[in-house]
């Protein structure tokens, strides 16, 4: 079967987690790149064919389109060793994940987003409004992952699994959104240990 | 095995999908109730053994705890009807699950909290802020389940699975946060739909 194709943006935290799973599993992916500030993901083709809900990443598998990065990650490492074999462990793995895209990525990876590719100056009223919000909120996310990884080297048992990658994507680059990662020991250590993976890749 | 426990507040769509999931699967849930708006969700007992992030839902199995609403649901479903057993449909149901926690819920969900059970007069002029961008999100997010849907009976494959479970608990309820569902055909059949299954409960 062909390599599955990656739709992306070489910018973005959540097409890095794919990237960085099909690395770590030695799979192999065709990328297809596409701009988001250029507007190249809410053209009528992409809308149609790719994703109608206009956002990347999209795995396609043959004629099939899979949006959401962390349901990408699940389809590409689905009984392999980065998905826990016991029962709980593997709900815990996606209560993770779950964990990353609500109170994780809207608040670190938007002002990462915010401040680095779109520029203060050119924020709207209303952006401008939420940002001391997702500060606070992204403070607490990384306090409670540093809490977490104080007694324990990976999210969930004894290895690294998809929570890892998933969180990894966007808090090895949230000093590019104005978070400090000094105050968070334990979350420094982690991220120095999933950089020393075999095969780990960094992001482009 | 004792009967699992849910830590919940029945006001709370995230902790209505726990118990749909239970009842369609015959799974009996033990109840433990707190009220999220006088705080019992923050108190420090709380905080250090049901879950440090202070929301709920958490299913509690045995002596652990899991957080995140869908992965609850995961944790009881998996292996069952209402998880596919075809790989990439599998990832698609968790693509629809990630879908509801970013695009759906922190809009229609967060409205219905504002306007039902804080009131309109008690938000915070910064909540007052949101509320625009909020209701436009939710609309696209009703939209585009209802484009799906125009087609389909059901989020994934050929029938009822979690996808359609966590989607169900904020949209049936969406009225509360001032969405017309008038506007949505596909998705009013739907909940016609996900109503009349057998062992259908209700939320509280």
């Amino acid at each position: 079967m062909a390599d599955p194709i990656l739709h992306e943006d070489p910018r973005s935290g959540n097409c890095y987690k794919i990237k960085l799973t099909a690395a770590l599993l030695g799979i192999g992916i065709e990328a297809s790149q596409y701009d988001i500030l250029a507007g190249e993901t809410r053209t009528p083709e992409f809308l149609a064919t790719v994703n109608a809900n206009g956002r990347i990443p999209v795995l396609q598998i043959g004629e099939r389109f899979l949006p959401e990065s962390n349901a990408a990650c699940w389809y590409l490492a689905e009984g392999s060793a980065l998905v826990p074999r016991d029962r709980f462990d593997r709900a815990d793995m996606l209560r993770w994940m779950f964990f990353e895209q609500y109170s994780h990525e809207p608040n670190i990876a938007t002002l990462r987003f915010w401040l680095r590719f779109v520029g203060e100056a050119n924020l709207s009223p209303q952006q401008k409004g939420q940002m001391m919000a997702k500060r606070i909120a992204g403070c607490e996310a990384l306090a409670l992952m540093d809490r977490h990884l104080a007694s324990r080297e990976w999210f969930v048992g004894d290895g690294v699994t998809l929570a890892d990658i998933a969180l990894f994507a966007y808090t090895h680059v949230a000093e590019e959104g104005g978070f400090g990662l000094d105050d968070y020991p334990a979350v420094g250590a982690w991220l120095s240990r999933l950089r020393s993976l075999p095969r780990f890749v960094a992001m482009d």
